[in-house]
């Protein structure tokens, strides 16, 4: 950490904020310039925050010059981290294709759905059933009802499931059933939940907050990791920015950043880092060409009467063409589709 | 709402639009102009999404031209609401200046603190005890035992308290001790918390999330208005921009912005939303000179050992200051700073 | 154009703004809905601005449901633009990769460049003489000197050069020097030099704003064109946001939405999108997978030495792989590189 | 200057950088840790772009700890900088008022408004001759003619007058003219214009452009009074966010930090800063209590007939209510309105 001092700092400031540093259990390096003393604070400075400095007498700045996360950094953990989900692995040269409806509607909507995107190549099922929307007067999701069509979707198509958690009250009740743990862009700074989550051992989808940063998003998993769940994957979702064409703006930048400074593995989500349907194949093939190791889809049978995100979901078809294309460039990128479990066929269709 | 089809939408399409509106029991207005056709969608408009029109085929883009919340519209509530806290009011006359420190860090801390704001002129004591942090590896609040000692700090002021709930979970134990629920920036959007505490009767601070747009904001007012619960004062508390001279930008335009559309209290946190004590004056002064009905204002007796946000914490003294400006202002706005209820004196100090 | 009144409009008002709608020459189609009256503007509202009708009393918002700009647009224009430049053509089946050093520097170094680039798969040099910096004080270009250097590239190479112009004073200079004129984000807003550039009948390479929406780029793009200049390229090089992890946040959805609302080519600049060498590959692939028409990367035999952008420019062999990596992409896509026009060997080397 | 090593950089890689940094011109001063190395780059680091250190090999991150500017920096020059313009200062005591039309439009429009500004109490006229407007297709300012109108409105009214150049080509005839040349937000960092600002006497009112950094926008001062040109305003008119309430979104943050970075005069644009009539009032006065040293407005004898900017128009009587509230919080800050020059008859009216 490198505590910059006011240029009209006195010697007696310079000396408080060294003896701060000391008690903090760090070492001094001092350098006087001619326009600035800094003083740099040497040792495990993860766990100290900026401010413990920033706000004694004569500190213009405080800037860390190493990471505030350790268990996501790349930096302790060099290898690429492969998660075993149910049939295949995220973070490895496997790319997950993940995909289902925005909102479980229906029995037949549901497993429709992971019939058509486990054909179309798809190794995972999305689906919400709560559901975080803005205004209280709109559909909220089927609760526990759509826990178990998504629990007889995944038995009819041998399909994991993803599932959207948004409070820690629910853990129990969604760990019964589900594969993986989504949290929601909202809810990326609910430190009681990512808390909550950290101590089962349900493996995680971790969605970028709108406005949220890099960093930001590393810390929320450091919460998960932490607490002894390493089941952790990212996801770039879009972020708020002041460009309208399009619902959210995809931070492609995103996705190569993060290989480079964590090992955890790192999805696209296209539908929602878009909002329009017409565009989520261009970006998905920009996802897994730019690095990205997976990515999660919205897909309705007749995104017309979907309940909720119909304007960004796409029909089967639609998706089938896109997953053919990002199986190609997953090639070009010395990779492949990961397939799912063997099909169980139980009677449906 | 007006649904404005694609140019090129073909007839069927502009029927099956027709008969989607008439599904959802609105009436239809239909406009064909010589570069696109219009369907107004007219009727009980609030509770229905854009989204259920959105996708339909021959559709370019759906536009409300009413406003998706009620309970919180000042258009069918004309007059301004007046909250009763304890011993001073909300959004008449009275201007609130709440302050406090960033965390209760020790008994002594808070009282102090209390004593200090409370000469100074503020009306209500914050505080908080489960604190949003970042990162996992610093102090996370005190707890319970914060909240025994806001209580002794209460008892010893006469000043009400405003505390900040993170979760559902802790409800229970905060209405048990709390004047005046925060929900904080990063828990705009947990809609499991604002239904709780729509079903709650203790009043309410909801602070604007850090991209949460205005409408959003008041979006999430309405949750908690939806459930009974009518005491809710908004906050505006900076927003995040490419900006990085300060922690956050203050957004001024949202108050006379908000004091129009609502009629819920409009309050300001200068500290926040600028990040450095040295800002915090002049943005209070705008603040109320903007028509906020309020400050909340992080104050610390010694911010040099602040365990949180030091950097923006005013010295009992340079806040004395500030509340003297205030209060100018406020007077110019035909205005006057609530009082506190009459202090019980109890030994402290 | 809709204009949306408020709920509170009297029917005075009303009449007022239809009054004003037809002396704009335009037919009215009125709707009155339970919630607001709204009033169609029918004709050819693309030169007409709704701030024509946005002050009128009783008006709440006025809306466009047709673009504002014409030439630019793909519903006057449905098929693609494909340019031709010297040598090769942009926006039809071939992928343009233009490269070179942020800043002609010297002799030496603009050759072996462009030697190297050419090399390396490239099909027009890139090299700034004019350069927009922040500071005053620090290299500002080498001006005509770099122009003749740049020429002399061209002809050991046989590149085309893409060179910035700053201001409508160096027009006549930069038309006799270059084959592309390029206009930098600082100057997508300077009508001035755009209005110059439509004058001529030198192709031009359009940056996006740091801030600018994709709209306002297609107006800029309008005001070229509209001069009687149409070989306008657009160039999308990342947009600010709060993100600082990179020097820009590259908006790849603007990829798709250029492609859709406009026949003109889409070029991405991955060396400014990101702002660091390491991550200009990833995303160099992602736009041409995003369907980009060709790329603009910096490229400097040295970066380390290089006087500006050396952080983000690529040494030769790492542009040579990145080369290597987007002809597979383009191949997936159904493209393939252009290539740059025979090498006119004239003894450099 | 602080140049921090990546964690793995080897012992020949600090040494190059060394190397670096001594051939700069500056001096070393190294800080070893346990996880990074730290190369402090001592002595006249302003005219020293970080780029020149961040591509060498083994860099991590580089950090000024000095401003990159020089003369606009409070630092070098603590006391405030008052400005003459005709009759009134900026940047003392008196707070300035600057009034008048987006565009002007005819003669008796700019003549009528500026009698009206100035009974109002505004001590100078503004109006746009040359304006930037998005679309090719609009009204684009009255050029000369415009400019001689102004010289009337100046002559019936003695309210020196403000006028926005747009490009170079234009400084000779504007010079003839004009009080004070409006660089506008589109041209902030149009260094060409800068420059030859720089070398004029005129005095500048500088706009913020719409996603400069308050470190650009003194950059860009820096520009102009690196020419000579010392007589230079800021002005902060919204920046460009996520919030599409407003316009813009004012930055009223950027008043105090302004104020504290620099000793040059800051004035807030309300009118462009919001985008609307209703919120300009409550901002004025919002701007001048957060240290403001002056006001530009737009006002419009009819803002439903304006050919721009209507909908943030005032009119003159809510104009002349404005300037009341203006003056009261001004007293408030020890401060008073600056009066026009003495009215020179000449028989309009």
């Amino acid at each position: 950490m490198m505590i910059i001092m006011k240029s009209n700092a006195t010697p007696q400031q310079v000396e408080m904020v060294i003896a701060a540093v000391r008690e903090a259990g760090l070492n001094v390096h001092l350098s006087q310039g001619v326009e600035a003393t800094v003083i740099g604070a040497i040792g495990e400075t993860h766990s100290i925050p900026t401010e413990r400095f920033e706000s004694l007498d004569g500190v213009d700045t405080v800037q860390r010059i190493t990471q505030p996360y350790k268990l996501a950094s790349r930096q302790f953990h060099p290898e690429n981290t492969v998660l075993p989900i149910d049939g295949f692995t995220v973070g490895g040269e496997e790319i997950a294709v993940i995909a289902g409806p925005c909102s479980v509607e229906s029995r037949s909507q549901i497993i429709e759905t992971a019939l058509a995107v486990k054909e179309a190549g798809a190794c995972a099922l999305r689906g919400g059933v709560f559901k975080p929307r803005t205004s209280p007067y709109v559909f909220q999701g089927l609760g526990e009802e759509g826990l178990e069509l998504l629990a007889e979707a995944r038995e009819a198509t041998g399909l994991p499931i993803v599932v959207e958690i948004m409070s820690q009250v629910q853990l129990d009740l969604m760990v019964k059933y589900v594969d993986v743990l989504q949290v929601g862009a909202r809810n990326m700074q609910n430190f009681n939940l990512l808390r909550a989550i950290g101590e089962s051992r349900t493996a995680v989808l971790l969605k970028r907050g709108l406005s949220a940063t890099i960093e930001e998003l590393l810390m929320s998993a450091e919460y998960i990791l932490a607490g002894g769940n390493s089941r952790v994957m990212l996801c770039e979702r879009g972020i708020r920015t002041f460009e309208t064409a399009t619902r959210n703006t995809t931070d492609i930048n995103a996705i190569p950043v993060l290989k480079n400074l964590t090992h955890l593995p790192v999805i696209l989500d296209p539908s929602h880092s878009t909002g329009h349907a017409d565009y989520v194949a261009a970006i998905a093939r920009a996802g897994i060409a730019a690095g990205a190791d997976g990515l999660i889809v919205e897909v309705h049978p007749d995104p017309a009467k979907a309940v909720s995100d119909g304007k960004q979901s796409l029909r089967p078809e639609k998706f089938a063409a896109m997953v053919t294309q990002v199986g190609q460039i997953a090639q070009i990128m010395g990779r492949n589709l990961a397939t799912a479990s063997e099909y169980q066929k139980t009677g449906w269709a």
